[in-house]
């Protein structure tokens, strides 16, 4: 865990550097979007990404930027998320969530303003002239815009919103285990595929190796879904810092109530063989990224 | 208004083509951003930077994906603006807000995609191999992130809610008539004064034309400020399709209650001859780019 432990020590570094956005952020917005963005989540996907660059042995520092714009659009999919017309979640990682403090108005908005400077970020740094860096920010806007936005991250959350809540007309959308599974794979898989993949862009990998990487950050985001909805059944609320028990409870299939327990262990493994076997296909079979899959499997936050 | 109508008529041919975004997107978030899309706005931004491009001698089709992104993000921040813990608007154009018909989950939803997606739509097109265009697709994305997130439109949005509604904590913030004109200027000005900014940097103008276009611009947005106020004042609410007077009941400052309708009038056309005069200084005193001013100092909605 030290490389890990390292990669994390960079992003806080470089996310505490980011608030304000200046010139000229009015202190209430910015207030609110550090409330969100230091309460001390994993920092997975942007590890993710730094460890992505290494491992096609790019330089790193130019990832740092784009690594930060991915943890921008996690917490304000979070802050959203949380808000009383989602999931109306009050604790997040053992704090009152932003809409309790803040108020529910300046909660949209800090999400608004996260996800709005994540592309500011990614636009202006690294400063270059080199034409193929500039191409390289470009595909990197490109792809996190398509994993974030209404083909992945909003549209997973808004089929997940069709499924829970009545619309004003009473109409609530019935998932099967497909549906499910592409509700997933926007929601949380996507943007986890793409950290691995804008790294390794950023880190000037051939194709070949970008592919590979995406693929295993495939795996590696299938591999959370599944134990997200262990710790979930096994009820660790406490470590999670959310209510747990509460996917299981609204009856929602997940993997443990439709495979078991042991089952969804294993499959969780399985994703990190796959992407293990692909990443050693590509000659990208890096120690650090293989851990990061671990660490998935193994987390009980 | 021939040729604005023209250039409104290509805007909204292209924003017909936007959605629902490729590959799969969920039904029920594209309705729900096509609804908002859809309601018959004046799209004024993407008409002043397609009118920007031509008035810098530029390739319009180089600009109209941008110009849809502009109105992508308006759209966005109407959605957001009518929620029930922003303005809490049920009307607007005369027909149902979204989180009305759709629910405010999905409402948040659908404003996060367009937002999202609007980014998305910048770094795509136009497809090109071209490095300075490459490099002009970025400044744009660079400058219009800066102009609609925490340093501008979502700033501004943000001192509104502030000022306007208490937080939990009960408190509620004062503002000036200094406060209030950044407030406008963030909330309203700065995301028409990118608009024509953006439509010269795609249309490939000189460093002095995106300078005059942009200060023009900045103008523009300033009149369309004064204008919404008298408009509010004088309480046309079938024509603006929402709740007119709602300002001027609310106590907060405007310009005809500072310093009263004549004088507002006549400021906002001092406002089109400063446009005048600093567009003419830089050589691109374009009939139709002035024109877009006084359309938006004659507008009756």
């Amino acid at each position: 865990m030290e490389y890990i432990d390292a990669r994390r020590a960079e992003v806080e570094q470089a996310l505490a550097a980011i608030l304000p956005p200046t010139p000229d952020c009015p202190d209430v917005l910015a207030d609110a979007m550090r409330y969100s963005l230091t309460a001390g989540g994993k920092r997975l996907r942007p590890v993710l990404c730094l460890t992505a660059a290494d491992a096609v042995g790019g330089d790193r520092r130019l990832a740092l930027p784009a690594a930060c714009a991915i943890e921008l659009i996690h917490t304000y999919s979070l802050i959203h998320d949380d808000l009383p017309a989602m999931d109306n979640d009050t604790m997040r990682r053992g704090r009152p969530t932003l809409h309790v403090v803040a108020g529910e108005g300046m909660a949209i908005l800090a999400g608004d303003g996260l996800l709005t400077h994540a592309f500011n970020l990614l636009a202006s740094e690294p400063v270059t002239n080199d034409p193929s860096l500039i191409e390289r920010k470009l595909d990197v806007i490109q792809i996190l815009s398509a994993a974030a936005g209404p083909m992945g991250m909003v549209g997973g959350q808004a089929m997940d919103v069709a499924s829970t809540a009545p619309d004003p007309q009473g109409r609530v959308a019935t998932l099967d285990a497909t549906d499910l599974q592409r509700m997933h794979g926007k929601k949380t898989g996507a943007l986890i595929l793409v950290s691995g993949t804008i790294g390794a862009i950023l880190g000037g990998g051939t194709n070949e190796q970008i592919a590979a990487i995406g693929d295993a950050g495939g795996e590696f985001g299938l591999a959370f879904q599944i134990v997200d909805d262990i710790l979930d059944v096994e009820g660790v609320s406490a470590d999670l810092g959310k209510t747990a028990g509460k996917d299981a409870a609204s009856g929602k299939p997940t993997y443990p109530s439709m495979y078991g327990v042991e089952a969804s262990r294993r499959m969780a493994r399985e994703c990190l063989e796959r992407a293990g076997h692909r990443l050693a296909a590509a000659g990208v079979a890096d120690q650090h990224l293989l851990n990061i899959g671990r660490w998935i499997v193994d987390r009980r936050t």
